[in-house]
């Protein structure tokens, strides 16, 4: 095979999920259309230059993210999500006024991820002017117990919450598990 | 949302099949992973420089590729295909020794794709010093319109073939079509 569409293939390789079969279709793709393929290559070359928010570790193009830097966000509010995933989720939605800290991971000691490779430190700092942290993890191993770290690390100075388990809204109830049937039973709220 | 973000997701979310979840996952994987980012922003923009053969339009850095210049291919077959994909896929199964025609697309009048579209007086030019046509095409609507269009276009002056239908090797006979094992009855042959 050519070189050059060999070193594409190779690399888009490397993208989560892509094996070799999409990796090709998307090098063929590319080369078929340059005018889409060269403004990628840009936006990709401008998008790595992407720097992290020196008080939230959001995603931003200078020192301090759009959301840290609103006035009329309660900086007394902190949600902590893992990933920038989570936090464009809820932004999109419009459901919460806060702020945010990215942990961009999780504690995860099979994965040889550490309590200091995910900058606690910053939240703790962090954490000394807020009044609230959410903790909006995944329910997971690896989440709860980077849960558990953050709750110990902050040490009863904050009150700590996380979201609400239970029904999601216009589900059926008999297609749901066992689990999310008895945390729903076990957080019942009056009427 | 930031704005160079935004727009690597809507680039990425032109690639064939990839919608605004899988665009934000691999906008977020490439600024997490700069350096093969770079590499593929860069081998991005050297695969859309690759060339048409000029005899038969595989994809070549210079004007003749790799497999119309080697000597010890058979010139006189030519097997027609519609994309690189199956010729990159009969290549690396080492089982044809002929050369190519690439045709970049089949006739479908449907989709606005017509003869003129196709390159074929190339083709019709290639075959004057061949000695046989492999029309390895789709077994569909345009697939078959294409062949029926060369085979015209050809005028009885050369071989024309197609690859055989029939039973795959080692497939249950059971879980084939009707129509496969039609043709697999009529395209029999001694033991």
């Amino acid at each position: 095979m050519i070189k050059s569409l060999e070193n594409l293939i190779g690399s888009m390789k490397k993208l989560p999920g892509i094996g070799e079969k999409s990796a090709l279709r998307y090098a063929l793709w590319l080369i078929n259309n340059s005018q889409d393929a060269k403004e990628i290559a840009k936006n990709i070359e401008t998008a790595v230059n992407l720097k992290k928010c020196k008080i939230c570790r959001n995603l931003c193009e200078d020192d301090v993210c759009d959301i840290c830097l609103d006035s009329s966000r309660d900086k007394s509010t902190i949600c902590v999500v893992e990933t920038i995933e989570t936090l464009i989720n809820l932004e999109s939605q419009h459901i919460y006024n806060g702020v945010y800290f990215v942990l961009w991971g999780l504690i995860s000691p099979l994965e040889g991820i550490y309590a200091k490779d995910l900058d606690l430190d910053k939240l703790k700092e962090n954490a000394q002017s807020a009044k609230e942290i959410i903790l909006m993890l995944d329910d997971s191993i690896e989440g709860n117990l980077t849960a558990q770290y953050i709750i110990d690390m902050l040490d009863g100075n904050i009150k700590i919450t996380k979201p609400a388990s239970g029904i999601p809204v216009g589900y059926n109830i008999n297609s749901l598990d066992r689990l999310t049937l008895q945390k729903a039973f076990q957080n019942r709220i009056p009427y």
